[in-house]
């Protein structure tokens, strides 16, 4: 099945850590799966950069904030005061620190004192344990708690597994009536009439492998984290610093891209993508390659980069 | 003098309204004034802008806030967190409506408990008259009433004059004394020991003239504020609809290209630079194509533009 039909996508927004850099807009990402968009993050600029790179505003109903830093939540009031004004109803969820909402509800208040035509509904995360926050028929979310100065999780996007299409030849050859189908497509095999057993995978086509995504930043390394990214198909670790800079990411609680591919090669994730490059870098080439010896399938995020996953 | 001895430069960081477009931030300007820098309006993602236009952080001590609608204020936040980053101890002085203290204040309570590294200095608008609000030996600022929903100022930027040079062929000529040298650059005339007048544009050259922006953002034409922008060389004024969208200008209290062309007429000004424009207009043509039929030397503005005066 294609990509376009069955999307599991992640779009950059932002790439840079706490400094802006002439390029890189703070942490933003945008995660489609199967046509369910979920905003991760969401720094200063983060409407101009969904503009730019084609999110609608409209498909925006669920967005998770991993700490409230500010270059993770600067972008939230600029995309609330543009829903307002666009006479957006629909429910707006913010999974985040319940702390979120003293840093919000004034600003929104000195701004509407009307109040803004749709309500947003708060979530607030546990930074104690791994929690299933989300789920629908499309897609489960996961937080789990990072190592950072300040409450902070990861969250973790498991695509829900599609039913398989039955192969119309197989149906007609075997005469398989209506009522066993949808059992099939779920996974049981066929008896014929006369006790022939038909397995399952003669019958059935695109077995849809379910896919997953871990969301990593900020954080120091730290080995609690690696069940819950465990074997995911795509890992975005944060990687602030170069080795050179280790001292310094132990005690700002950051990570580097030795860390970050330590970290996906003992959660032994299909590709690392990695961010939040310190502004102290003039380019991300030595955070890479040193990620790059170690976890071979990394790549250096920028904006406006899309990975599709399977 | 070259403009790069004495700069009278505006930079265009943001010239979008409310909805930001793929290509458009919303309102920042920044002026410098021989070295001393003024930063107008500071919509989300300034800072951004700031970094991929070169305007160094530091140079960033007085900013002037027209009003309190989102679009003009919500880079604050993310510019006041950068400065603390990076240890700034320098005061900061913002010019604006004082309810401002009230939107900003609870957001860096919440953000720095511990407060940050400098001084926010609050210089109040009046919204009634026109008002000298900045003064020193490069310009004197004043804010003057706009015509919007909300309490709303424009800026008019001064340059202060710069003495003349004399010229020391005539110095010798004359035989002029070390004590009459400062009075002849202030604009004296000589008078030899025989009673003979020399004329002050004989001994001085580089006459140079006091350079004028203004800065009108967001407002419904009104004759009302153009005696504060007569005559000025260079002419900001919000185009946010073209005529065609004239009652809907008048009913959200803002301009068409029009109204900024007819505005930049009546005041005489030097050159009109327009920007401001609604989302709903795919480019600036039609906007600028009006202004121009009634004041020809008008330009729309877009992001990264310099625009230098004399």
């Amino acid at each position: 099945m294609s990509d376009s039909a069955m999307p599991f996508q992640l779009t950059i927004l932002g790439s840079s850590s706490a400094l802006p850099t002439s390029n890189r807009y703070p942490t933003a990402q945008v995660l489609n799966v199967r046509g369910r968009f979920f905003l991760i993050d969401c720094g200063e600029g983060t409407q101009t950069q969904m503009r730019k790179y084609k999110i609608g505003f409209s498909k925006i109903n669920h967005i998770f904030i991993s700490h409230l830093h500010g270059d993770h939540i600067f972008g939230l009031i600029g995309l609330i005061s543009t829903f307002a004004l666009l006479g957006r109803t629909n429910d707006m969820h913010v999974y985040a620190h319940s702390e979120l909402q003293n840093f919000l509800v004034p600003q929104i208040k000195f701004l509407y004192p009307e109040d803004i035509p749709f309500r947003i509904v708060s979530h607030p995360l546990n930074f104690k344990k791994e929690q299933l926050i989300f789920e629908d028929k499309t897609a489960s979310v996961y937080s789990f708690p990072l190592d950072h100065r300040i409450p902070t999780c990861g969250f973790r996007f498991e695509e829900k597994p599609v039913l398989p299409n039955l192969i119309p030849e197989k149906l007609k050859e075997y005469n398989i009536p209506i009522r066993y189908r949808q059992g099939i497509k779920e996974g049981s095999d066929f008896i014929t009439y006369d006790g022939r057993i038909i397995p399952n995978s003669e019958l059935t086509t695109n077995k849809h492998k379910a896919r997953t995504f871990a969301f990593c930043s900020d954080t120091r390394i730290n080995e609690s984290y690696i069940e819950s990214i465990k074997n995911v198909d795509l890992l975005y670790h944060e990687a602030t610093f170069a080795s050179d800079n280790q001292a310094l990411a132990q005690t700002t609680y950051h990570s580097t891209g030795e860390d970050a591919a330590r970290i996906a090669q003992k959660a032994d994730v299909g590709k690392l993508i990695i961010g939040h490059f310190s502004a102290r870098y003039k380019d991300h080439k030595t955070i890479l390659a040193e990620a790059v010896r170690i976890f071979p399938n990394t790549e250096a995020i920028s904006e406006g980069q899309v990975f599709n996953v399977g």
